[in-house]
């Protein structure tokens, strides 16, 4: 990725929304080494894709911001100010035709608690270079977790989108290493998951199915709109619990996120799966104009 | 905790130990928005304690700090870039007894793969105010995981010490919430883990206990010591698996970390227990005690 824009947020509860954003340089330092973002990933983030200088499905991105914050017992996002900083930046951007804007929330400086740090930063994605998502080849990983874990242990977070991502990551390695690019969980007792940042749409039966947040998912931002798109267009959706089994018996699949779209799988632990070329250029169409 | 002196590490291979230290303010940013550290958490540390500017088992700590670079597929620390970074640091505060360095190694800016970022921060803990450690109340809490996923499934990191914490800080605030300081995690099937940052010393029939690495916990620098001062002063120790039950039939117990020492726990789930203050305080002169 490249930085293209920054503007940290002042988060102080008694600070006005006019004088709580700050444009700094991009590459320059923004955060403090005791910043518990830094020191204990210890905050919350959203990725919003950007259209010409137009952020994208913020109101879905604002919605799933503050469910991670209750499920952080982080304040409640003030949305009209993390609005702002993120229109401000993707305005910074509106001759680049694809951009992004990450803003994330801390619990603060480990110095100064109480008081979280905020930031939005505007940068060029290197994952979608053009309009079309790439083909992935994808492979199963175990999350460790049985599928209830977000109803039976809240402290593990399963659901909320923190800036914990150092098993993501890993995640994404081990898929590397094993000459694949992306990866699907799934439960110790055999429930897809989710990607490490996607969601998993399969198509079963000529159904469209992506699975519930109680399986300890995020609730998928880019996978909403595709599946509106989907049922404005006449095609059936559905939410239900999947098992890993059924994954093999789906017809197409697809990873949903926000900077590659409704990316479809092409291969998933070596076997290969059909790519369904019209849906896939339908959905990202629909993506693409959507307003807001 | 209060910063007191900062430095920052040229990572960059090319570049000379001698010129790879920077001091800065402590309280100054630092860290860049899209440093991984902050972002994504993807990163390691280690938190050594310092007595009179002397840091304490730092062979322990750059030891673990390797091990967990390897676990992240993070380059292989350079120990004597680390250990001056350290010194560095604990030298600036020498005029007071009781502080700390935390060091870490991210996986760098996103926007500059592949060269990480690292700093070592100085500070004064607020959880050690005098000189004996502070009496626990704790809870068990599900960490979720087998007690073989370290073996199964290493993508999840378990037993690396990495900068993604959010849950380990959840599981604290969730201790809080059920009127406790602190954490034991326990395996989905039954055994006794570690504390979000900290090793579990148990005293059963007379000896004292912990448990292996390979149930994905890390290996812990305090306890090593702990023991080598037990073993020294004619008392048994052993590493081995604890089921959970186990813990209750135990005479003692200790929660064992660099900036609280040997710490006894007084009350798990509610059940009181014995503090053995005597040993507490003959192990803990002896951690005080350590050279380098």
């Amino acid at each position: 990725m490249e930085p293209l824009t920054l503007y940290v947020l002042d988060l102080h509860p008694d600070v006005p929304a006019a004088q709580a954003l700050r444009r700094v340089p991009p590459r320059d330092a923004a955060v403090t080494a005791s910043d518990l973002s830094a020191t204990r990933g210890d905050g919350i983030f959203e990725t919003a894709a950007v259209l010409h200088g137009r952020p994208q499905a913020m109101r879905a991105h604002l919605d799933r911001f503050a469910r991670s914050a209750r499920m952080l017992d982080l304040p409640e996002p003030r949305r009209a100010l993390w609005q702002a900083a993120v229109d401000a930046a993707a305005h910074d951007m509106r001759d680049t035709a694809r951009t992004a804007v990450k803003f994330v929330m801390s619990r603060g400086d480990d110095a100064n608690r109480g008081v979280p740090t905020g930031w939005a930063l505007g940068y060029a994605p290197h994952n979608r270079v053009g309009d079309a998502p790439p083909e992935l080849d994808v492979v199963t990983l175990d999350r460790g977790y049985r599928h209830d874990v977000a109803q039976t242990s809240p402290w593990l977070l399963q659901g909320a989108k923190t800036l914990s991502y150092a098993v993501n990551m890993a995640a994404l390695r081990e898929a590397r290493r094993r000459g694949a690019h992306d990866v699907i969980f799934t439960s110790i007792d055999g429930y897809v998951l989710e990607g490490p940042n996607s969601t998993v749409v399969a198509r079963v039966d000529g159904v469209y199915v992506t699975v519930p947040t109680e399986l300890g998912v995020l609730p998928g931002t880019t996978q909403a709109d595709a599946f509106a798109a989907l049922a404005a267009a006449g095609h059936r959706t559905t939410v239900r619990a999947l098992r890993a089994d059924a994954l093999r018996a789906a017809d197409a699949l697809w990873l949903c996120s926000s900077t590659r779209g409704m990316a479809p799988v092409r291969r998933l632990d070596g076997v290969p799966y059909d790519v369904d070329a019209a849906i896939t250029a339908s959905v990202n169409g629909a993506l693409d104009g959507r307003e807001g």
